[in-house]
């Protein structure tokens, strides 16, 4: 790769392809840092999959060099695939209060004891060899966000993280835009900017805009209210149960997220629950329906989520009553529309009120819309651009709007990951790339799971299979017992009985014909009865289910 | 049931519970009116399916009684069950110009002869029987819509169809509201209307809005222009090829149903293509590329439409070049949203220009909003009210906007598929239900595919399969061959060696176990085969595929 040290080379390994699994390395003179650490979710065709997360096989080769990951905020994105990195790398993780709160019960989930988690406040500067690596506050949709500067002897390189800039914050955390300006003003060699929202015009609201919202509910509302958002937005939380409690209502919390981040984000300081408001689930029994709130995971319709478990009465202490009032806070994220409004159907189907997006204002965004991005850009005043945080689209529109800014176009770097930008003080250029790519978790598996498999659950899932066996004797090569035939996910029994007894015909017709001929050979035998079948049942069903042929000899 | 001659019965057999699948049945005087027959398609969890249509056990008990199916306008989730639903009842059927010009040809593709279709005009007045039919101007996103108005002695029965209200229509239909005034004059005794939009405020566009885009466009663009639509938005279609007509680009066409439903549309008059405008995509390369526009199919991001094939580079004769103008005329609908967001995605790395609605004003709907609805409603001022065309949600709100507008709640009828209605002249009431549900098409199956199968193929969808083949010998009782193991959809066979020697070794173990206790039960043994490798599975995964165990005696 012909490697200089005197370079900075910025290597993204996740985030620049899809919203999701979030993380950079920084490479200078034989010293790598990380910035996040991050998981996607599953695209519809991973069929199965529970997470996504980097291939860090360049990380793996770079062992030695790594100094250690620092963490921009704690959602799943930017967190999420540490068990499974710090399996392999074991390096120093820093981070702020909720961010490592949030990442300790990870790794206790995961059994990884023995990791260095550090502490660092918004404002601190710490050394990791060549990085002298700065936390700066920033806004996002989850409590205790940071921007970094990395500071290094050829230049500093600003990386946002998801941010959105909010003027009336609810913890009163403003985003350190003076700090940013200072840097601005000082030289930034290099801004990695979130790209999220820049497909949308304006700014996204303030979150006390929502609280205006809930102020208006909790005021009407005669029954009980059910309040459902992201576990993660602790500010929403406060809201919802700043509203309880100034309305007189108990709060009731469901859902495994929602009771875990609360009592982190309690224990850090990052959320204030007055004393006695929260009661048990159990002791709902003894308030009005007007005392009470729930506030509930399922805000994008997960099917094993506590509101959509409300929805389909599958909840063991919670059901949905007539009058019950609940409010999506969210909005859909893009592929779980139809899940979203599943549950939306279901709860009216049950008599309750439903209040969502295109009704109310219950939700605003946590990335920085176009006149946001545009002040970020203003005020750090990068040499060069690089979008990150954003599918192509997204990275392709950020890069335009910096070249609407003024940045010249070859100073903008719109790429892909695992792709390589080498920095000089003032040169930077594509250098190759490492390998990268998504390494589907499933189970106990870390990437046991690829191409093949998914293509057979694909092929599984459409048409179902067929299964046929056939004991053949040694001495004379003919049938001695079967063939049997057993179907799975591809017609009802009981309406195929017919079929089965033709595809019994064809297959026993198949391997006649290969004994005449005299082919004892398995692999030609079964691929008779693969050809035959396939056959058959397209002619018959115009469907094409899996076809496994077993053979075995006695 | 007690069905007395004198009370007019409507019963909705499809669109009540989701978009998609409209068909109403109204019952008179033991007559029959069918109004529309459509289908729907799969939702997620439908593995393999391909589309759905309303469950007709009721109308085939029925089938003497019924005097025709009206159709309101062409779109598939108002004809596309014809084919399925025709096969089992004959009947006569009745729809516009290119409404019937689309039936025929889905009838031609199913070889379905003999049929009798016969055209109506806007203002036309049919007798069936107790019900005299008016076919009335409407406007939706697909030329020659009709809504439909039932005349009986009861009174009239007034079904809106899908609508939008457009006070400047492409080809100049204006929707009939004088018409429909007069009818709410003389007195609607009930009426049933497109709830699609009722979420939202304000009013639709006009589609002549997007004209206007459309001539922005092309006036600017220096490249190819490609534009995806719905095919069967002729007025869209239309547009486009006046805004290539005037700006002197010849049209090529691709997509199977773009280019039928051009076909059809200009036979039947709904469509004025200028001589030689339309050239064969073999005479494409005749023409520099500020000569081309490209109308495609695709605009939903479906994986074998053409769009989506020239985005990954699988389209036999065309490819996207950098500086093609892509334009997605249309709006995701709900659970499309990433597979339009993969092909804008792969346009964007072809080096594409893409345009979709987040950027320009290039879709509108077909359906009315908020202030449209109420129009409707005050203009034909009906007695009683069933909202359709929606999911719960919508009908819902469809409900209480009609209530806001005065109509008492008792009069309002939000109910589900399958519910019977009664009428007399001054009374409304529910009354049973009959069979209604989704029939599910597989190939050439129609309801052959049901829960068990769908839930084994999402079994095998999420974890895969493992075959266990065993041979026992009938004299002994002992194992003559096998444990045989085959996966598929599980792990990587390479991997998961050891795995499966594992896997044989515990059958072994079990078998054995059943033989010293002298078991010969198949089922027995099968389902200790399946409980061991249950155990060894999980423990060893997490994973839970789906295990066929399969024993043979010689």
């Amino acid at each position: 790769m012909g490697r200089k040290p005197t370079k900075i080379r910025i290597i993204p390994l996740g985030g620049l392809s899809e919203i999701g699994r979030n993380m950079t390395a920084i490479e200078y003179k034989d010293e790598i840092l990380i910035i996040d650490c991050g998981l996607s979710f599953p695209e519809d065709e991973m069929l199965g999959i529970d997470i996504v997360i980097p291939d860090i096989t360049f990380l793996i080769k770079n062992k030695e060099k790594i100094k250690g990951i620092v963490l921009t905020h704690g959602h799943e994105d930017h967190i999420g695939a540490l068990p499974y990195v710090l399996k392999k790398i074991n390096v120093p993780v820093y981070g702020s209060r909720l961010t490592l709160g949030l990442v300790e019960n990870k790794l206790k989930e995961h059994k990884i004891p023995e990791v260095h988690l550090q502490r660092v406040n918004a404002g601190d500067m710490i050394n990791l060899g060549v990085f002298d690596v700065e936390f700066i506050q920033s806004c996002h949709s989850i409590p205790d966000a940071y921007a970094i500067a990395v500071h290094t002897s050829l230049g500093i390189i600003f990386h946002t993280g998801d941010f959105k800039i909010d003027y009336t914050p609810i913890d009163g955390q403003f985003i350190d835009l003076h700090r940013i300006a200072e840097l601005g003003k000082k030289g930034v060699l290099v801004m990695l900017a979130d790209s999220t929202n820049v497909e949308r015009a304006g700014s996204t609201m303030s979150e006390k805009s929502v609280g205006a919202t809930f102020e208006n509910i909790f005021s009407k509302a005669k029954k009980r209210i059910i309040v459902a958002t992201f576990a993660s937005n602790v500010h929403r939380v406060q809201q919802i149960i700043d509203a309880a409690h100034k309305h007189s209502r108990k709060v009731v919390t469901s859902g495994r997220s929602m009771i875990n981040i609360i009592a982190v984000a309690q224990e850090v300081g990052a959320l204030n629950v007055p004393e006695g408001l929260i009661i048990d689930i159990n002791e709902m029994d003894q308030y009005e329906d007007h005392q009470l709130a729930i506030l509930t995971t399922g805000s994008q319709g997960e099917p094993m989520a506590a509101l959509s478990r409300m929805a389909s009465s599958e909840h063991r202490k919670l059901d949905i009553k007539a009058g019950d009032l609940v409010v999506f806070s969210a909005t859909p994220i893009p592929g779980n529309e139809k899940s979203v409004t599943k549950v939306i159907n279901q709860l009216f189907e049950k008599g309750a009120e439903v209040i969502y997006e295109s009704l109310a204002e219950v939700h605003v965004s946590g990335h920085a819309c176009q006149e946001e991005l545009k002040l970020m850009h203003r005020l750090a005043n990068p040499q060069y651009f690089i979008p990150v945080h954003g599918e192509p689209r997204h990275l392709r529109q950020h890069g335009k709007l910096a070249e609407k800014l003024g940045m010249k176009s070859e100073n903008v770097f719109v790429i892909q990951n695992g792709s390589v930008v080498e920095f000089t003080k003032d040169h930077a250029k594509l250098a190759g790339s490492v390998p990268s790519g998504r390494v589907l978790v499933d189970g106990l598996g870390v990437g046991d799971v690829g191409n093949i498999v998914l293509r057979d659950r694909k092929h599984l899932a459409e048409d179902g299979l067929m299964v046929v066996v056939v004991t053949i004797s040694k001495e004379t090569g003919k049938i001695a017992a079967g063939p049997d035939i057993i179907s799975r996910g591809f017609v009802y029994v009981r309406e195929s009985e017919v079929l089965i007894d033709d595809a019994k015909k064809v297959v026993r017709k198949a391997l006649d014909g290969c004994e005449q001929q005299n082919i004892r050979e398995w692999a030609v035998l079964k691929s008779a009865i693969r050809d035959s079948l396939k056959e058959l049942l397209y002619e018959k069903t115009k469907r094409r289910p899996m076809i496994l042929p077993v053979i075995m000899e006695v």
